[in-house]
């Protein structure tokens, strides 16, 4: 009689990494660790389960509720699965504040859960780089952010052609409007709520609105205007603006840091959240059929507010999605063709010689750092052969009755399909040498 | 008004990771890594969240309901945070059956969550080092399993005073026990239940228990007697046991390995998972302050089978937690006490230099590879001097206007505190070569 059988699909949303997926995921991270690595950003982690409040304060508590799987322990604690990386970080360096030198240049790859219905670039469960620099409060930290992106992106060799950088600022934003408007400050937020939703409701019923507030025709158009603008056209029309000054600088780093032909500005991008302070961006991916907001971030002014009474360490960082940067790595053609060409050794196994004899040449293979594996069972020669082809192995050694007595073996490479024969003392010493010409 | 603050402790059981913290673990499991790979085991993950079932399935729906964090989803699916991996990859290698080369060498370093009191070396959250070879039947899979884990402590500086594998065989400890004790294989079960209890009951209610099965005093002591026999004494009471073949020839390939010396017959390893089939093994601190198993492992037979009908898939394995491991290292003082030796550049910076030639100095180290960051932020020199000595940065790079003007750098480093004066275009060079001198 058989008993029902659990079934084997990962849970919805959610993946297996078998070995190959698994090397892709490795070298993708280790590519970008080792980036952000070469420009002194250190890796740090937090746990999986944080308190459901973290979210809630910062998102508030429905959008926390809705976007989470959380649940109760059995004290009564409310606990999330983390959905995103900042408040985990931002309560670390509240922890630690008067311990840590700042400015921090922190970044983590988190695996983090989402409570929504997956789709292209969305999953449930997901990995996201989090970048972030706490503690600086001038444009310099904003651009080494950006600089960082754009390093990420080169490093798996993504051109300019590929990807373009959008940049604003939020007090940018809120200073242009009220100047075009020629309201004061408080109108002009009013004003921004509205022009922020512009792309998401009818056209009517957005100039309705801002009619409501005291806008004619004419300033309706000034504000359309500014969509197409350069950003030093933009800026001189609220010279007074430390929003705008502060995006002329970040510009003109970037141009000195020859970096200015990837990034354009875009007085478009906003970024829903109410945390934002300063600048803001987007990099979009150019390719025409996936045209669109990969992954963005900017400046947060308070987040260590939320732990700390009187606390005032700003930060500026972004997050970035497995899932859409490996989309648009595949969209550009620049996933790795081939894998790792490091020698791979199975040492076949022949019942006329001493398994002794090969455990003596696999620990020796491995004690020179070369990865080798017995073959582990009774199968035939050919099945063996077989196996070492379909399990990625590079090379089959090979020592029978013959070769024993002999005391050499066989070295087959499975990929030129050419034998040898070697001495076995030589065996290490020729994939190691192997190895070398590869690298 | 102050608004109440949100705590910044991590929730119960688990840990931050700061940069110093997460140095260790990426040292810690880049070493597994490198070993395992190195013996060609390849590396797989799966999902944090997976079916309940799963662990109910394997371990009772009482005890996988106590030792996990499980919920229903807005589905009603019911999920549990992974407790172990195990499950995991039956369900992965049960779903892609038919396209797996067998044997498979893998292993995976994922997090998981138990819901239990948080002690020495236990915690809510963990990582797990899991190693397992599926599909093969014979000694030689336990036999790689235990290499692979002696080479893990090995890597780490380890030697034989530090560590002894107990080994046992689930067969041949229920056969040796009916041959002892003159009985059916049937009782032969019972009795083996009984003892494996031996060590967590008094010892009166043992003999009891062992008496109403109709053993004897003297049966009672050649039981007792087992536990300090050698392998060969042992297996000559059973002969025609399978599992006592088995056990032979693992410690012949042991010794022949050269690995006797750190392996024990141990009678008193059972381990108490009904799932274990063969051959068990457990990892003892040699520590006189810590002398307890470590971690452990074995072979089961049949977890694939949960979810295929008439599946044979056997496997061998073990789990290693990250605290348990991390214990060890310290109580030996293997943890390193030396960080990477790389260099790490800071550029300091001045008003009377314009930003952009600190720009492009960063530039040119990143591009040649060395790990250079600018100073954020308009603090005086001191400042960014002591900011880069707390922060780990090996060497600071130093252009006042004078330098500038003359077109070199002063490279300070904050080691050995000596200075020198360099051309700017040799600075790339010289810490490339600083590189290459630490390796």
């Amino acid at each position: 009689m058989e008993t029902p059988k659990l079934p084997t699909q990962p849970y919805k949303g959610t993946r297996d990494f078998y070995p190959q997926e698994m090397r892709l995921r490795n070298w993708f991270f280790g590519k970008i660790r080792k980036t952000l690595e070469n420009a002194c950003f250190e890796e740090y982690d937090g746990p999986m389960l944080e308190s459901l409040s973290l979210y809630a304060a910062k998102s508030g508590a429905e959008l926390a509720g809705e976007q989470t799987y959380h649940f109760e322990d059995r004290g009564g604690r409310h606990l999330a699965m983390r959905p995103e990386m900042t408040p985990t970080v931002a309560r670390m360096v509240a922890a630690k504040m008067g311990e840590l030198n700042f400015p921090l240049k922190w970044f983590s790859i988190p695996n983090m859960y989402r409570y929504e219905r997956p789709q292209r670039g969305r999953l449930r469960e997901f990995w996201q780089i989090n970048v972030d620099i706490f503690g600086c409060d001038t444009y310099e930290a904003d651009l080494e952010c950006i600089i960082s992106a754009i390093d990420v992106l080169r490093a798996f060799g993504a051109t300019r052609d590929m990807f373009t950088v959008h940049i604003n600022n939020r007090r940018f934003f809120n200073d242009v409007i009220a100047a075009v408007a020629g309201v004061d400050a408080e109108t002009g937020r009013k004003i921004s709520k509205v022009v922020d939703h512009k792309g998401k409701v009818p056209r009517e019923l957005y100039e309705k609105e801002l009619t409501a507030l005291g806008l004619d025709e004419e300033k309706i158009a000034a504000i359309d205007a500014l969509y197409g603008m350069s950003v030093r056209d933009a800026a001189a029309l609220c010279p007074a603006s430390s929003g705008a000054a502060e995006l002329l600088q970040l510009f003109t780093a970037l141009e000195e840091a020859g970096l200015r032909d990837y990034c354009v500005f875009d007085f478009g991008i906003v970024r829903g959240l109410d945390y934002y302070t300063g600048t803001v961006f987007e990099v979009f991916d150019n390719a025409p059929e996936n045209n669109r907001a990969m992954f963005g971030g900017g400046r947060y002014d308070n987040l260590v507010g939320l732990f700390v009474n009187n606390a005032k360490i700003s930060g500026v960082g972004y997050g970035m999605g497995d899932v859409t940067l490996e989309n648009f790595l595949t969209t550009h053609d620049l996933l790795p063709h081939d894998e790792s060409t490091a020698p791979k050794v199975l040492l076949t196994r022949f019942d006329d010689v001493p398994y002794a004899a090969y455990l003596a040449l696999a620990g020796d293979l491995r004690a020179a750092g070369v990865s080798a594996s017995l073959y582990l069972g009774n199968k035939k020669f050919g099945k063996q052969l077989d196996y070492a082809v379909k399990n990625g192995y590079t090379h089959a050694v090979i020592m029978g009755g013959e070769e024993y007595a002999a005391d050499k073996v066989k070295v087959k490479d499975l990929g030129a399909r050419q034998e040898q024969l070697l001495s076995r003392a030589e065996l290490a010493a020729f994939f190691k040498e192997t190895a070398r010409k590869k690298e």
